[in-house]
């Protein structure tokens, strides 16, 4: 595995890889990497005749008072965890080479954004967008994969790809969960004991969810107040929102109906986790 | 010369150019073609194996109250004049081809798009390098050619391509003018017989700011205020706004120094009418 710093070496390497034929995949990440992010990187090594995984952790999409700084860094850990895998390039710039002096470019996707996490989280999502059309410009991969824990995400960037004629195919693939079902995600390490073991209420919930609509229900409104029951069991975990919505437009939907994403935002202690499921009704 | 209109198809072929080795030229142009449009195309047509002209009246970058409709269309005219240069291909979508139901996207450059132009019409750059962007997506050209009439355009897309790495360069040719001085344009046509005569002291004025500096002004005070009074011989002009700024960060000068651009903009009549000279002091 080769480690590229520099945005203009991994362009050229790029673009003589395309012309050559080969079929780039890449995975973008900001690191600390978990079983989640490794599906999507053996999904990428199955597809894809070289796999490109980015490593950044993107300034432009943590808000003021978020946790930029004290996010989870663990290169050395990470770049042999994707080695192991056989990804062919790890991509991991500088915040000085992607955000030089001087830099003022940013892609939003309106509407979409303005929902949800992006809600809560105003400045996230144009982060996002930027990053990985920026990424897109640099690797111009054929495919792009990203996990269903950030369904919002993957919304978001697919309008993006579609509107901006990207010509990015975007694979999106399951949650990875651990033992007792709470989604793997990077943020787990900001839980101490006590709450690591109350976050499972966001899986819970999401499945108790599940069987209600599995057993008939339909209403919107009954459905979110029984994940809020769940939830509020929980001694630590203070709700930021709980969505049901349309899967691809993010319109929320009052009767269940179609592809449906039922999504949640909980803080838990110092974490603020996320978590969803997917269901055709 | 083959007229393509659909974006996938455009993208398909251009694809296929690159990857056998073609070097493309894209001039973006909203059609009404005047000796302006024609010498980026012959520049493109001496430097490109293969030349694209797009032609689009991309309605994002036009305000409420600004001239869309009336904007000139003259696509017949249009398309034998770039068969005549020995353009390749003319990519001519249609709004809804650019902008499905449902779009989302924009692509904005802050700061540099707040100023000059940018203040007396906020969202015009975020429609042009949307589009821009938009069609270097498509095309993929190796060189993007642009008129020096519109200065600060070129400015606000240098910025863009090198932020977001999109791998595309920027070539700016000099402003054509008619034979009286008055940069060409396709909004000259809004301009009544008596208009069109006075519109030449756009020109007149930036040309006796260049003598002021060539014969050692520095000023940049003194320089607009004789710009303005020049201006203010013509009785339907306007003044929007007269700046001297630094030619690629679009810096007020106090003092001029270094690379200084001295750009205006005019209301003669219905047109708003640009202009700019570019200087090394």
């Amino acid at each position: 595995m080769r480690v590229v710093e520099s945005p203009k070496d991994m362009q050229r390497v790029c673009e003589e890889l395309r012309s050559a034929g080969e079929t780039i995949g890449l995975v973008p990440t900001m690191g600390a990497f978990h079983e989640g992010h490794l599906s999507l990187m053996r999904a990428a090594r199955d597809s894809c005749s070289q796999v490109v995984v980015s490593l950044f952790v993107n300034p432009t999409q943590f808000g003021a008072g978020e946790d930029l700084e004290k996010y989870p860094r663990t290169f050395q850990q990470d770049s042999a965890l994707a080695e192991q895998i056989g990804v062919d390039f790890m991509f991991a710039p500088s915040d000085k080479a992607m955000y030089p002096e001087g830099y003022a470019t940013y892609v939003n996707v309106e509407r979409l954004t303005e929902v949800m996490c992006g809600a809560a989280r105003p400045i996230h999502f144009r982060g996002v967008t930027t990053i990985v059309a920026n990424l897109f410009n640099i690797i111009r991969p054929h495919r792009a994969f990203f996990g269903q824990k950030d369904a919002q995400q993957t919304v978001v960037i697919r309008r993006m790809v579609e509107d901006l004629n990207m010509g990015v195919e975007i694979v999106e693939l399951p949650i990875v969960r651990e033992p007792d079902g709470l989604a793997m995600s990077s943020r787990n390490k900001y839980l101490t004991s006590e709450e690591r073991k109350e976050a499972v209420v966001l899986h819970k919930s999401l499945e108790e969810a599940r069987r209600l609509i599995e057993s008939g229900e339909r209403d919107a409104d009954r459905i979110v107040e029984a994940i809020e029951r769940t939830i509020g069991t929980a001694r630590h975990a203070e709700i930021d929102y709980i969505a049901a919505v349309d899967s691809s437009t993010l319109e929320p939907l009052v009767k269940l109906e179609g592809e449906t994403l039922i999504a949640l935002a909980v803080r838990i202690g110092s974490a603020r986790l996320i978590d969803n499921i997917k269901l055709r009704v």
